[in-house]
Formats: structure tokens, sequence, C-alpha cells
């Protein structure tokens, strides 16, 4: 196996992450007021992809630990369905992406998660597991079950470290 | 409009709430790990409904304030589709139930959501709008969008007072 190499993480922006998926945040350009006022709806941040017949979108907990040492040498996509992460507990976390298609090793990209924000992986969108920065982070997970096969794994030709913004 | 009547709110467990939905939170009956270990995955707490033609579950964020004074007047339902909050910020909330179908006020229950608890009404469930226990509470919402009408309300001909475990 080739020696790591360092993938910077960037902060998570709308326009950056176009195109593995949407953010889930308290975007005000998506909100209206609800229930006479009381709430408000930032709406339809991101859409469930549940493909195939007899496919449902359906909700689950993940509590994850952090990768130590934080090196990733493989990355998964589910082909047949989105998949999103809400964290519970308010712990950030890494997405570490690269786009649908065939697995292009030089288009990976880190994003920081921040404890407030969630992400929704589109399916097709190839991305590292689950990792958080702490023990014992929750997350909702919004993904699809159904018949087929919807998780294809690729091992990386070179592992990645992710480096967090300010960090050496 | 007649004298309101008080609600015992009790604590939310499976059995008490089947008739409503599910609750989504970490049961360990439910749990397997994936991630080499690093992930507890608590496996389909929920089931999204999303029904008729071109509809879709979507994801989206509820920033709700406490109703006051606690007095509940309506209820409403969603026919074409489930509705789950799960607090992203760990705040309590009131779930204020009746079975689908022709509202039954007799029926009503009241549940004490924990903070690290989340419930899906299933398609037709009646529940009171959103009923946080403390100001900017942040919700996960997972809900349907499509064709068609989606919700019905109905003002209850007795107002409620859900009254807390523990509370006069």
């Amino acid at each position: 196996m080739s020696q790591p190499r360092a993938l910077r993480v960037q902060p998570l922006t709308p326009d950056a992450f176009a195109a593995f998926g949407q953010i889930i945040e308290r975007d005000a350009s998506r909100a209206f007021p609800i229930n006479q006022g009381r709430t408000e709806r930032f709406h339809a941040l991101a859409q469930v992809e549940a493909l195939g017949e007899g496919a449902q979108g359906i909700l689950s907990i993940f509590r994850g630990q952090p990768l130590e040492p934080l090196v990733i040498t493989m990355m998964e996509r589910h082909p047949q369905g989105s998949q999103a992460f809400v964290p519970m507990n308010g712990q950030a976390f890494l997405a570490v992406v690269a786009p649908p298609g065939e697995l292009d090793e030089s288009r990976v990209e880190g994003f920081l998660v921040q404890g407030h924000q969630g992400v929704n992986y589109r399916a097709g969108t190839w991305h590292a597991p689950l990792l958080p920065l702490e023990p014992d982070s929750d997350y909702l997970v919004v993904d699809r079950q159904g018949p087929g096969n919807n998780c294809d794994e690729q091992t990386l030709s070179q592992p990645i470290i992710p480096v967090l913004p300010g960090k050496a």
C-alpha cells in the first residue's frame, strides 16, 4: 500500500458540496412560519432517494466512535439510495466524499460538518464510513431499505489522512 | 368553547405508542455493528411513508417555541405521509396524539418525548402541532412532499391542557 496523502478539510458550503448532496441546516432562504407562527420550518433541505420497486426510506441511529489513527483506506457508495446524517447531540464529523460514477481518487474532498449541520449523500456518492470527532457521537440516519445490492466498497490505492482547518 | 380538560402526559414506551407510530431511540434489540465495529447501527427504527404517485420523503428542520399558555385547541393529521421529529439539540417535547380515522377526542393521549428520543407519526395519526418545552428547540423532521392534500386540521370540541408527570 502506498504512503498516505494529506487531504485538506474544507468548510461545508452548499456550492462546494453540491456535487455530493445537500446540507441540512437552518438556511434562512428556505424558512417559512407554520403553527400560527410558533414554528419556523426550514423546508425540504434534502430529499430521500429510495430507488427500485419495494424500497422505502428508513430512520436509524448510528452511534459512532472516532477512527484512530485517522487514516481512510476505503470508501463506499449506496447506488440505490441517499443517506443522511444529522447530529443528535451536536457532535461534529467529517464528510470525505467523491462524486458518483467510477471512483476517481483525485476528486476526493473533505468537509467539516459542524454539530448543528447534517449532510445528505445523494445516491451513488462515494463516502468514507462515519467519521465522528468525539466518542459516542449519535446521528440520525435516513437511508434506504429494499431489495438488491445497495452498498459498493472500494479500497483506496492511496490512503487519505484528513487535515482539519488550522491544523498542520 | 367548553372548559379545557387536563390530559396526563405518559412516559414514552413502544407499547403505549404503537397505535400512533414508532419511537426513534437507541434500542439495543435493533443494534448491530458496522464500519469494522466502530459504529453501532440501531436499524430501521421508523419507516418513511410517502404515499401517492410522485411523492417523496424530505428532510426539514423545525425550530419551535413553547405553546403559551399550554392549551391545545386543534389537532392535525397527514393522510398521505408519516412525519418524524428528532431533537437536534436534546430538547424534549410533548407528543399529543390520537389514532387515525375519524378524530375521537376521548382517545387522545399525551407522551413526554425526551431529548434523546424522537417519534414518527404514522400516516393519518392525529397530533397537536409541535410542542417543545424550551425556546428555540430544533428538530429534524422527515415527512412527505408530493401532489394532493396532505394536511387535515380539526378544532377540538374541548381544549386540552397536558399535565406533565409529577405536576399537579
